[in-house]
This record gives structure tokens, C-alpha cells and sequence, in this order.
């Protein structure tokens, strides 16, 4: 009955799960012919949950989907998203076009009000170009398609390099269920996701599933699987204004209503755990200049939140994150960083490795193959543990390192 | 009476206090014959006052300063400063170096134990090699002069592109008295110091005065200067292992001894703390492969402390210094850090002004001025004034913007 947690990150996800369709295309916000607007449609009414950024300057889109949630968290049907422009900071004039959007998208496919969510993400401070908004719209929704899943998640890039999909089929209670999301984000990444209340370049994800779910365990499933992927990325530190994860549940599978204390909820919390992390993961690997992924993980700490904070603390540091650009196997930088971290720490009971490698014992540095150092800084995907010999608490963090593609792409963009 | 508080920043500030001595001498820690070890002596025993990293990985000259302090501050003669090797993360034994460092020092001036302060910056995790430290203390000893505060001030950069020195005379209750000051500090530059209790780069600084200071006073006006100007820079938001600020307080000046309650004392406070920001601000303007100053201003917060952590998350922001690197008026950047940070916001109340040119008023961008805007960027010190528009609240920040050479600094250091 296990199901094995390997999402697929190949082209086409949401629209794997039947009963969804998508579609992305181009209507001018980007330069040239890209894609830079995605529509993700579903044949039935879908149970909702979302999470928002915790930033005070919460977009035009964001203020929107939470009035929205306040409203109808039941009978979704679709989720516009368009990238290029963030209707971040355009006061009343900014939640006038966000609703419009929705209302758009509703009359293009035939949907009662308060059933589209809206996405935006770009620059800050620009009102939306509504003609080529409108016409966008009327576009995506005549080429709304069970294909359409791909184009869908490059219209929502910005300076991401690549698309990030996954989707993911498991068994509930002897029922097939699909999972498909997409997601997008490069810089001012450091999510702090919370529902309905909690933080700009801004990370999106959309997750679909045919699962029939309660509202409650919906709600309950989303914030405990952010909490363990999307919350737990950084590339740069940012919360941006627009963060925003969706997740709609159509019920067309058929299964018994996964309810809180049913039976199937753990297995259903888990396979989403495991598309959100898959898409938050992608995410740091393709963050602003990275040429590594790197994985911090913090054990032995007095308690879950400690580890996470200290985490957090290595993965944000520019020292360290320089560091692994230049391969450098500078582990002073790794300890000074949970050192200031805040949590509790006694530096004679600090353990660190650098993959198999291990550089710290007891507080104080051990003998290391520099060989064997610099091979596991030059990997895809470089790991830090810390075990901070006090307890039992644990997490793991993802980043990437700091290079001078970073400072380029942030230092030549040009408002 | 009013003291004017434009601390002189030329070379040779600590000997332009009477009384007080310095050496900068070469003794092979760092490559070729540069000035690596620095030596400050006073003629007679003073009074003493140090703050201290809140890193929970604390150096060993900063563990054995803390025992000092315990013993003994009032009868303090000399302050002796390493650079390429920050001794810390080197167990026991690495605090013995410290310990014996300070014997060296003792024997060499013939001073009574106890009497002198270490500090040690540079690389982490590495013991120091005693011989040549030894024999530096021998050669700084014997080079102890009037003119040698430059040469001490050299002697204790790191990454430093030039020293950092600060002297002053005023005047309190008609005696007229002199501090004169040092710190280096470039990189993991984000104090937070606090009196025996609080994080590597390292910044460190020396104090002296003439003064004649109680101990309370000393005390309570070192903690308040450094509130306002080391704990209020930031260059790459990690906070040292190493971090040290020692005043040290003769009372050659002959005036009476000043106390909390003295009617000197807000004088002697203003005038420390007129030193402290200036060296402060050198670190920030020298910061790892920085080209521009960066002042940031909150003020209409809630309170002080909202104001500050404000300002700080814009400080720390990877996506603000580079736009500023970039020349790029990105007010969005800067409403999205402090939108971030935690604070108490009202994006409708919120002002932003770049040197004297109005980005955003009521939370939306306002028509500027391109040509003004970036040319307010190109200026050696670019001034961001945030208004809250909710209280009283105010502080102010020094950081510097983020290039490619801070990468470069950082990625091809090897450890």
C-alpha cells in the first residue's frame, strides 16, 4: 500500500490529472512573442485551498483570491496567472484589474462569478495593460486543451531558466489519484506562506488533483505540505508581495471524500508533500545565477523550529553561499551562520558534513581529503549536515549558491 | 558649550589621545611583509568597557576577554589585535593561545596580569602559530611610539580596503578631552554586540580616551554608542564569530570622574557616539567589493525598534543592493523588504524618497524624475528615507550596494 513519492517533472503535469484542461499564451507583457499567460481550467466545481505570501504589500491578486476564498472556496473552476507584471503596488486601481481578470476568465468559459483564482507575477508598481490582458484571456480560453499543461508552465516564467512541473499518480483506499502542478520562480524567493494571512520575484504554483477532499483536510493538507516544501526554499532572502500556492480538488475520481480523520489522509497529505516539494525544489535549482542546488539539513537540534531557523540562517548566508560557487569547502562560514542563527547551540556538540564528508567534530575542525571536499562542491546538488548533538530536532532547507550571473541579472534589470 | 561631532578620520587617531602609544608590526600571518599585528598601550591603568558577538561561537580572544571583564575593568593597560587568523573554532587549545597572548603581552610591557585585552580576526579553525606571534608581540612592544596608530590600524585589516580611524576633541565641563578610535571590518560585517553576552569577517574596534569615566558610565555609553552605529551596519548580514568593540577609558584629562548622573555624561555619551558612527559607517562604505554607501532612513514607525528592523531588511536585501550596484531607481525591491520584515505597515501610508527625489506616496509610485533618480544613485552615498506614517518611530542603517566583486572576493577565497 505504499506509495512511492517519486513525482514526475516531464512536460505536462496538471493536465495529466483528467478532467483538466490548460493552456498558455502569448499576449504582449513579455517581449517579443513569449508566453506570458496560462490559464488552467476544470470541467467541475473544485473544493480550493490557497496559501498567500505574509509580506504587508500584498498584491492586487493576492488581495483578490483571499477576498475570493472569504466567499467560495468551493466551487472553483479555473486559475488565470500572468507573468511580466506583478499588479503589485497599484492601490484600488491594481484590485479593480485583478478582478477583472477573474471576471474575464468567467465570462470567456461560462463560469458563475467567484470561481476563477488570479495570479500575477513581474515587475512592481505597473498597472496592468488591460487590452492585452482581455485579449489574452479570450486567447487562452480558445486554447484551452488537455495538452495544454506545458505551455501553460512556461507562461508563467520569469527569470526562470526552465519550467518546473510534477505530477504524481498513487493509490487512496484502493482509488487512483492524480496529482499535477506547475510552479514558477527565480529571484526574491524566500516564501513565508501561510493561509490567508502570511510575504515578491514571487513564487506561483498551481496543484490539481481529482481527489474528492473536505474543505477542512484540503486547507489542513495545503498549509502542513508548504510548510515542509515551499516555506523551506531561498534563493535571495526576498519574500516577494505575490507568493501564492493554489490547489483545487475536482472530486472526479470518485473515491469517499478524504475527510481529516479519514484513513487516506496521511497518504493524500503525503503525495502532495511530495509534488510540492519536487516543484519548491526545482524552484532553488533554478534560482537567480545558480549553477549548484544546495540541500542544509540541521539535526540534533532542541527542536524542529531551531533546526529550521538555523537552516535557514546557512541558506541565506551570502558567505556561504559564495562559498559553494567557488567550491570552497569553508565550513567556518556554515558554523558562524548557525551560530548567529538564534537557537540554542553548544558549539563543543557541533557535528558537520559536507556530503560523506566529514569537516567538524566536537566544535572543532577534523582532517579532510580536500579532494574528496571540492568533488562534492562541484556536484548538481551539494548536501551540509549539521547535527547539533542537543535533540531530536530536524529540517531541511534548500538553496543554491551565489554567482555573478546573480549580481547581472539583478544589477541590469532595469525598472 | 555645544560640542561639534565631526570626528577627523586621518591617520593616527588613537596616539592623538595623550597618553596612549601603538605599533603595527609584521610578524608572517598574513602573505608577504604586511602590517599584521597591532599593539595599543596606555601609560596608566583605565578603565574599560567591551561588547561582544552574540554568535554562539565565540572566538577564543572573545571568550577570554569575557573572563577578563569578570575580573577585572578597571586596571586595563593594553589591547593586543591579530589579523589572518581569527582563532576561533580552535577548542581549548586555541584559548590558551589567546590566554597566552595576553602574557606575552604582559611580560614584554612588565604589566601586572589581567591588564590586557585580545582580539584576532581572519581565517576560521586554524591554530595560531605561537612562534611567530610570540615574536610579533616582542617587535610591536618594542616599536610602541606616539606616531604608530596608522601602522595599528593597518596592522589589523583583513579585506579591508583602507583603514578605519576616528579622533575627536570636545570639551565637558571645560576640560578638554580626546578619543580617538579603530575598527576594521569588510566582510561578515552585521554586528550584534552586546555588553558580555552577543556573533565572524569580524569587525573589530578600539577606543581610547583621556576621560576620567566611572565604571557604570563607561558601561552604559559604550553599549549606547554601539546600539547606534556598529549594530546598525550591515555588509552581507552574517554576524561574526569574532566581533569585539573595547573602549578604554585613562582619565589622564584629569576631569571629574564623570558618572551616569553627571552633568557630563550625555556630552562624553554624544562624543563616543559621534566616534563609534563614524568608524561605523567607514566599515559599511568598505565594504566587500562595494562602490557605493547605502544609507537607509525609517522613520513614522510604530517605534524605534520597528523602524530599525525595517531598515535592516532593506540593508540585508541581495535584491536592493544590487539595484542600486545597478543604478536602478527598484522602489518595489525596497517596499517589498520592508513589507517583509515583520513589522507593523500600512502600505497606504507609506512614503519613499531616494536622496531628495519622491518615489511612492499613499503606497504608489509616483511620476520622478529618471535623470535625478540615477543620478542620486551614481553618488558615492545613496540615501533611501522610508515614512511609515504611523508614528514616532526612526532609525538609520548603513549598508553598501552588492556587485561582482563581492563574488569574486568571496567565491575565490579558499580556506
Amino acid at each position: 500500500m505504499q506509495n512511492k513519492l517519486h513525482p514526475d517533472p516531464s512536460p505536462g503535469a496538471i493536465t495529466r490529472v483528467p478532467g483538466f484542461r490548460a493552456a498558455g499564451i502569448a499576449c504582449g507583457l513579455k517581449e517579443g512573442d513569449q508566453l506570458d499567460l496560462a490559464l488552467v481550467a476544470c470541467d467541475q466545481p473544485a473544493a480550493a485551498a490557497a496559501v498567500f505570501t505574509t509580506n504587508a504589500f500584498k498584491a492586487a491578486p493576492v488581495l483578490y483570491d483571499l477576498e475570493l476564498l472569504s466567499r467560495s472556496h468551493s466551487a472553483i473552476q479555473a486559475i488565470v496567472i500572468n507573468a511580466g507584471n506583478a499588479n503589485a503596488c497599484t492601490g484600488a486601481g491594481g484590485l479593480g484589474d485583478a478582478e477583472r481578470m477573474a471576471r474575464l476568465v468567467e465570462t470567456a468559459l461560462a463560469l458563475p462569478p467567484d470561481s476563477v483564482f488570479v495570479m500575477s507575477t513581474g515587475i512592481i508598481g505597473h498597472r496592468l495593460p488591460m487590452g492585452q490582458i482581455e485579449a489574452g484571456i479570450r486567447a487562452a480560453a480558445a486554447a484551452l486543451s488537455p495538452a495544454g499543461a506545458g505551455d501553460a508552465a512556461r507562461a508563467i516564467m520569469t527569470t526562470d531558466l526552465v519550467p518546473k512541473e510534477a505530477s504524481l499518480q498513487v493509490e487512496i483506499g484502493g482509488v487512483p489519484i492524480g496529482f499535477g502542478g506547475m510552479a514558477k520562480g527565480s529571484g526574491m524567493i524566500h516564501p513565508s506562506l501561510a493561509p490567508a494571512g502570511a510575504p515578491h520575484a514571487t513564487m506561483l504554483s498551481a496543484i490539481v488533483t481529482d481527489a474528492a477532499v473536505s474543505s477542512a483536510a484540503l486547507d489542513a493538507a495545503l498549509t502542513r505540505a508548504v510548510d515542509a516544501s515551499f516555506n523551506r526554499i531561498t534563493v535571495d532572502g526576498d519574500t516577494s508581495t505575490n507568493d501564492t500556492v493554489v490547489l483545487l480538488a475536482s472530486g472526479a475520481a470518485g473515491n469517499p471524500t478524504i475527510e481529516l480523520d479519514s484513513e487516506g489522509y496521511p497518504a493524500f497529505e503525503a503525495a502532495l508533500t511530495g509534488v510540492c516539494i519536487s516543484l519548491a525544489v526545482a524552484i532553488a535549482r533554478d534560482g537567480e545565477g545558480a549553477t549548484r542546488l544546495v540541500e542544509i539539513t540541521v539535526r540534533g537540534a532542541v527542536d524542529d523550529g531551531d533546526a529550521e531557523q538555523a537552516a535557514k540562517a546557512v541558506a541565506t548566508s551570502p558567505l556561504v553561499k559564495t562559498a559553494v560557487f567557488g567550491a570552497d569547502p569553508n565550513w567556518g562560514r556554515i558554523l558562524a551562520a548557525i551560530g548567529r542563527s538564534g537557537i540554542q547551540v553548544d558549539p563543543t556538540h557541533v557535528a558537520l558534513w559536507l556530503g560523506d564528508v566529514a569537516l567538524v567534530a566536537g566544535g572543532e575542525p577534523l582532517p579532510f581529503d580536500p579532494a574528496a571536499a571540492r568533488a562534492a562542491l562541484q556536484a548538481p546538488k551539494v548536501s551540509f549536515t549539521a547535527d547539533l548533538g542537543l535533540g531530536s530536532g530536524q529540517a531541511t532547507v534548500w538553496t543554491c549558491d551565489l554567482s555573478y550571473k546573480y549580481v547581472e541579472i539583478n544589477a541590469e534589470y532595469h525598472t
